[in-house]
């Protein structure tokens, strides 16, 4: 139990908070195996909760569950030749089964397309069987130099989407979907803002003709990558031959969109909440929005504490009470905070005497003392308030870390003195992109909204587009 | 589309009808990889309806879901002897990462008692801690010979409950409780009866100290293992140091229970319930309980058709309606009998006229005829109906193929005829159980109920308890 230790101050060593954060959470820790993760209860009640709401948004769209099979012979995944060169350094491979030498080697999935495009290949024939809209939720494995829990493993947990459609708009529309669908879930539940665009080419998923991302900042001014959605064109169609009859009976290739979203963006979630108490999480994804801790365990007090949860788990409210024995009500207080439950609720001798209870929100610190027969109400209203909060403060961190620039120098400085978004015009040009990464360490994360055109930073172009530039995570 | 295929006979080559239905019915078929297994959307759709259920029961007794990586480093997996030689034939064995060739190999979970446990070791210190009741959804592989879809696959999903207590006497009521709620979930959503009862050594599972199984009868009168629960006494624990300090201070082993369901019971679904014209669906598992199919696809039918999908959707019902263009009502109906929908209900412009629509039961081929009013009632009794009849269907076959004899001969004889499950007397021993196997070609399936004791069926000797005996599948 490591609850009375101290954190490290977030701000003085945010890899040293972030590492002991995730342990003493109790939200994950190393697998034995290098670079893997062990997701404890905790850590995973908060994806099942990510599941939830995006598996009811997919179905609400038309999509699909299903389930490809892990192992990806090798030959597969060489259909596609970007797909594959993009993807080579970071595979596991399996050579042994059964006791026996395999003939050929099984790639564990870094990620689908190539195993569920063969079959893709085999199910399309005409028009009315289009379009395929399936999902899976499941593991991958890209093998990974340096490892960070939740943020960058060896072995991660994702969704992906992937569909095949008739015509090429259908799919921009699907690809667009997906990215809004994630865009929701960032604001709405992870309370998370972000930027929305298209990488550039050197950016962009291997195998794709485009990738949208929501591009979150973390603590510290880098940028994280927190889910992308891709129109891969019809270059997996030509590689797996998908083909179908249109309605005038012409053979045609489909086009197709990819998505996902992995275990990785509660990485980004922890990072930007978190305080040197420890975890905030939001209400939306807390596993238990109200910890309630009666001050002695004696039996007067807790059948008050236990009708105070049954009150709040009849309104839905994702209560506990803590009758743990062996620690002291200090160290309840602190153990709940570093979980970073949004609502705690005390119940002492006077509390109960008046049927009162103490609330303290984990957001703010703020108390109140609130009438039981009030209880639920000031809850649902105080979850949905931390919940606009955390929204609220990690915006203005956003917008207060974003900076505009048309000038190299300052380009320059403001990345080596506190990094943040940078938006600055870039003429498309590869080489730009890469000198400005080598001076500045700072990468294309994407494409603003911005129409006005303006001069390429680095080379002076003009007509050079309008993008977001950051440290990557 | 397959649809119009016919289907071999079910009583003439069950192996020829069930490959033929997965593949028709666009449940399952297989990935490229050896073994390995596509799950459908319509296939991981009925998996989806068994997780949600078992998942609401495991969470009702206070199991919580978490995540282990799928990579065992080959020394861990090492650590239980009787474990190690019990699935070292069948392990997946990754050799290379990131380009290289790795210093300790990483096998991929066959189950996931070491990684776990390792894991317990760090986790418990005291009592307090105690029960750890963690339950993992995921995939997991183990290398076969022959594979055969949902029954026998390389790479199957399931879950895996891993608990660890204080006393040998709650790891009991853990086992058993689990194996209840695999019973509850067979009964009233599989509809399908089995015995539960313990096995023989050498049928218990790698490592633990008991098993129990659940073991259903499969047409053509093999015995499938649909489920089991481990009694893994202090094994794991002895050989991964889970200790504890008891209440009073003194140092102790946890007790463990291990236990899994996985999409191989899918398998035994299928097999039991299909008829020659496909699958017969228990509605508690159908993704689709009534599908609506209106005999033309104009405006006027096609609204009286929604209105009814309506009323369905409001009562709960999951009712689909078939719009798909450029198939006859004949092949629709063919379609959702093969995929076993338990409900079809057409709408023709008399029943129209009438404000009534037309029932047919999968079951049995019933016909009724609603008024509109008393549709959703009407389809609820018949879905109940139905999830009765299978399960009456299902225990009858059961029963009528349970024999009991005291004689070897006779034994013998039945297996070679018929098969099916034979009550006999066993006196434990592994000579006799071997014999048995070799000259009969039936194992011990589990343990009966009962406590007469008689003479051994092989050996005569006496105080022999009695046993399920079967063809294994």
């Amino acid at each position: 139990m490591a609850y009375d230790k101290q954190l490290p101050k977030k701000s003085d060593d945010i890899s040293g908070w972030y590492n002991a954060l995730m342990l003493q959470a109790e939200l994950a820790e190393y697998g034995p195996a290098k670079g893997t993760m062990i997701l404890r209860p905790y850590g995973y009640a908060i994806w099942e909760l990510v599941q939830q709401k995006l598996d009811a948004a997919f179905k609400a769209n038309g999509v699909e569950n299903a389930y490809f099979p892990i192992f990806i012979p090798e030959s597969l995944l060489q259909k596609e030749a970007s797909h594959l060169e993009g993807f080579s350094p970071e595979l596991a491979i399996v050579t042994i089964g059964g006791g026996e030498v395999l003939q050929e080697k099984l790639i564990i999935r870094p990620t689908s397309e190539t195993i569920m495009y063969a079959s893709y290949s085999k199910w399309v024939k005409s028009w009315r069987d289009l379009p395929i809209m399936i999902n899976q939720w499941n593991n991958a494995v890209r093998w990974e130099k340096r490892t960070y829990l939740f943020l960058r493993t060896t072995e991660f947990l994702w969704q992906e989407g992937h569909t095949a459609h008739a015509t090429h708009d259908e799919a921009i529309v699907t690809q667009k979907w997906a990215m809004g669908a994630y865009a929701q879930l960032f604001r709405d539940q992870y309370a998370l803002p972000g930027y929305i665009g298209t990488k550039s080419a050197t950016e962009t998923f291997a195998g794709a003709s485009s990738t949208m991302t929501y591009e979150t900042l973390m603590p510290g001014g880098k940028a994280l990558q927190s889910a992308t959605s891709h129109d891969l064109g019809q270059n997996f169609a030509h590689a797996f031959d998908i083909k179908f009859q249109d309605k005038n009976s012409k053979t045609e290739f489909v086009w197709q969109t990819s998505w996902g979203l992995s275990t990785r963006s509660l990485g980004g979630l922890f990072m930007v909440h978190g305080d040197d108490k420890g975890l905030r999480l939001p209400p939306e994804l807390a596993p238990i929005q109200a910890i309630i801790l009666p001050i002695r365990a004696d039996d007067k007090f807790m059948s008050y504490a236990d009708q105070v949860k049954s009150r709040l788990i009849d309104s839905k409210v994702r209560a506990k009470l803590d009758t743990r024995d062996g620690e002291s009500l200090g160290f309840k207080i602190n153990k709940w905070e570093l979980k970073g439950v949004p609502l705690r609720i005390e119940i002492g001798a006077k509390e109960q005497a008046d049927n009162k209870v103490k609330i303290v929100r984990r957001d703010n610190g703020k108390i109140a003392i609130v009438d039981v027969d009030k209880l639920s109400e000031t809850v649902e209203n105080l979850l949905k308030q931390i919940q606009d909060n955390l929204y609220k403060q990690a915006i203005d961190a956003l917008e207060s870390n974003t900076y505009s620039t048309a000038d190299y120098a300052d380009f320059k400085q403001q990345m080596s003195d506190s990094k943040g978004f940078i938006k600055a015009n870039w003429c498309g040009n590869n080489a730009c992109e890469s000198m400005i990464k080598q001076e500045t360490t700072a990468t294309t994360r994407c494409k603003t909204d911005s129409t006005v055109e303006g001069n390429c930073i680095y080379c002076g172009k003009p007509h050079a587009s309008e993008w977001y530039f950051a440290q990557s995570y």
